[in-house]
């Protein structure tokens, strides 16, 4: 398999740390979503929808895309061990928990809204520090908000295994601790991302040891 | 069921017209985004991420929340029929074609983020204007790159039945034409989105017939 993945996209982080839990590889192939290299003919070839990941499987035809849907195929394929739980109810609530971070919290700071706030509309620094820290601190209140609800809520945020939902949480968080939010009000998802940290599938994908990262070579 | 709505939002029309694909009935309930109906303590506790849809099932216990996770439930429970293909690979070509409305085009239109933007930013018409096309116009170029190029499309997004991605998609064009977003560049995305309209799980779900749309009694 090949992942087209960047140190930088929270969405990649997701996919590689799946990978890892697992047991798989892939060739990794960096596309640099602050260059542009995601609207180049190669890569929108790939994925037209110009964006990370994209995963080549070995048998050819087209990449699969969208963390989520690749997070599912694997499941699906590989299923142990798993990254849902087995009865639907449960698997609703994985499914949730992830999408407050992939449909209601990521997007609004990936580069291309950064990138149309700050050339398309002039934001300067401290606009785009507040609106980022405002939809962080949005989602981790909708994360903490069902995570310290929900008596089915562990060690991770379903339980005692990993599920997909930990590795948003994680992602998610990482995001955060780059941007200097305070995790303080949000105890619960702080007390998961620090179980997730701990693991080494987890571990090995943070986004600052990834090639290309400040400090590390491409 | 009941399930928690609104006129005007995309998520909870995905919901309805899956429960219609489904056979499926549920008692409705509006929360009007608009008037901040969803951060009432009442809906806070059915939702603590303050949004819809939601669907509380018949033997209690907490809401179902975020429209993939209901659909993925729906699709497990009550399998016939089906929203995704059978194979692994197609299902996560179908995923991936929702998660493209879900995961990349659908929050930049939503009312928080409209509100910030016009309170928090100070946009005038215009400028949010500017902003919700640019962003319906890029979901729609990655929608229409991917089905234009695979010959999985056919007369729906992957072969000839609705799947998840053909609501998602339907939602989104409705989005785009209350929007008034010029469609010609978008021949396949237009085309499929006229093949699900012309369902009445489709039609009779569209936003501007929904109970406090602009002319039908709430």
């Amino acid at each position: 398999m090949k992942l087209y993945t960047f140190w930088r996209s929270n969405a990649t982080y997701r996919v590689r740390v799946a990978l890892n839990i697992k047991g798989l590889t892939a060739e990794k192939a960096s596309i640099d979503l602050l260059m542009g290299d995601q609207f180049e003919a190669d890569f929108q070839a790939v994925n037209p929808a110009r964006a990370v990941p994209a995963l080549v499987l070995d048998d050819g035809g087209p990449a699969l895309f969208e963390s989520m849907a690749i997070m599912e195929y694997l499941e699906e394929v590989h299923p142990r061990p798993p990254l849902l739980p087995s009865d639907p109810r449960s698997r609703a609530r994985v499914r949730a928990l992830a999408q407050i971070v992939v449909a209601d919290a990521h997007l609004l700071g990936v580069p291309r809204v950064r990138k149309l706030l700050t050339e398309g509309f002039k934001f300067d620094e401290t606009q785009l520090a507040r609106w980022q820290h405002h939809w962080q601190n949005e989602a981790m209140t909708s994360l903490e908000g069902h995570l310290a609800r929900d008596r089915e809520t562990g060690r991770f945020c379903h339980g005692e295994a990993v599920t997909m939902a930990d590795i948003c949480l994680a992602g998610h968080v990482i995001a955060a601790q780059m941007l200097k939010v305070d995790l303080k009000p949000y105890p619960t998802v702080s007390r998961i991302a620090e179980e997730c940290f701990a693991q080494d599938a987890f571990a090995r994908e943070h986004l600052l040891k990834q090639p290309g990262a400040p400090g590390v070579p491409a």
